[in-house]
């Protein structure tokens, strides 16, 4: 979630959560993430999300924030262990970072590590690193263009892409990265605001009661939240830059059929 | 908290917690880290301690862990905000390290940073980031000999304290280590195992019905938790480092008398 206006997560997270175990697989592990300027909250828990009685506590605490980021986790690489629970968190130029994926990455470990060294076991964890010590080694501190780092971020997110899926999601308080491999979508909510109701739980809201006509809140998940609004998918090898709650560029980040072709078929990468 | 078998740390949390807003003034944030392996997960807030809806939420909700570091605020630099609420963690070698600090560091800014950035405005957190630089800088990986990294700890530390109070404790899954430069104390629970009263909450506990013969549990803590218990305090400028629930070595960790002299009347050290 990001947004123009401190805003709570709890009728999404009402939803999402029930998909960690309940009304979806997703049930090893879970995390939390809120922003506060540049530093970041983190809430782990390595146990199914539906059962938790952190995630209870957070369907009943309503915490305001500009951007957050929520994870479910279904293992495919890496045991149980809150080393291996999303979101992941670093610190880059001062600020937090964190991290959150759906998909597997194969061969992760061969991945180019630098300053940042995994604490799990997961391939996602892995790429995570690679991924910031590419940041890191371009741009000494935060680069005053930001598409600069908008594009670095696109092209190396889609060489990591090369290696598996890699849908992602990534904050880092100021903007949030999201990048569609097989799945991904969003919702940009803003006046008029209308009702919605969760797609996993009973529940109906109406933002019309709960807003301003300013407020702007984009919600980006793997698939919709809700059943009775539009939510739009995202293309293949493309990565969505929020800022505010508005979805200030769309770039493409890697090739999404090259990489779909198997290995042994595929033309080499000149060297 | 540093033990050997997996504790929760609902009974001194509930005396600690107090300390924050009710039975002593600090209520500028507050913030608590438990372990499971290398990997550590943080719960902040930078409310008061005392009335929290997550401190009360863990005052019933017991988490067992091998190491936890839990830390109220009064703040002294940088205001009541996320990003200058302790415990910070930052990732060393594949392994989070945790810190919180009691005191004040004059001149924070001045110390040397590199890999490690603040990203809020405490000298707390300038020091932590300058701490675990230098301990980068002097080995590539986790040293083989865990005397080489206290010892370098210690001195780093003894640097710093230079500048002012420096009072810490640091953890980062494997040891703790606590530095005493004006008040710290520490208790080892273990076999045969009494019974124990809160200093600041009317709570008495029976350790002897929650333990078995091979438990060991040390906290330390700036002042005594409980009324009724017999607390080694530390000497000024020395580092405890505390493995599995055992106070594995003591260490000098900079000169106490010197660095109390006002800085006029002080002997410039050597260039």
């Amino acid at each position: 979630m990001d947004c123009n206006t401190p805003t709570d997560l709890v009728f999404s997270f009402r939803g999402f959560s029930k998909r960690g175990g309940c009304t979806g697989p997703h049930a090893d592990g879970w995390g939390l993430a809120f922003y506060e300027g540049r530093a970041a909250r983190l809430f782990l828990d390595p146990g199914a999300c539906a059962a938790s009685p952190l995630a209870e506590f957070f369907k009943h605490t309503p915490v305001k924030t500009l951007q957050a980021v929520a994870h479910i986790r279904k293992k495919t690489r890496g045991h149980v262990k809150l080393a291996n629970t999303h979101p992941f968190q670093r610190e880059l130029w001062g600020r937090h970072w964190v991290f959150a994926h759906n998909g597997t990455v194969r061969d992760a470990d061969a991945l180019k590590l630098g300053r940042f060294q995994p604490v799990g076991t997961t391939d996602s964890e892995h790429a995570f690193c690679s991924l910031l010590e590419s940041l890191r080694a371009s741009f000494r501190t935060a680069p005053e263009r930001p598409e600069a780092l908008w594009e670095a971020l696109a092209h190396e997110a889609g060489r990591i892409a090369r290696r598996g899926t890699f849908n992602f999601v990534m904050g880092n308080g100021e903007y949030l990265f999201a990048r569609c491999d097989t799945r991904l979508c969003h919702i940009v909510r803003r006046y008029p605001f209308g009702r919605a109701t969760l797609k996993d739980d009973d529940v109906t809201i109406d933002f019309g009661a709960v807003t301003t006509a300013r407020d702007r809140v984009a919600v980006i998940a793997t698939t919709p939240l809700t059943v009775d609004e539009t939510w739009t998918h995202g293309d293949p090898a493309t990565l969505w830059v929020f800022k505010r709650g508005r979805l200030v560029a769309t770039l493409a980040s890697g090739e999404p059929i090259a990489r779909k072709t198997p290995r042994h078929l595929r033309a080499r990468p000149a060297p």
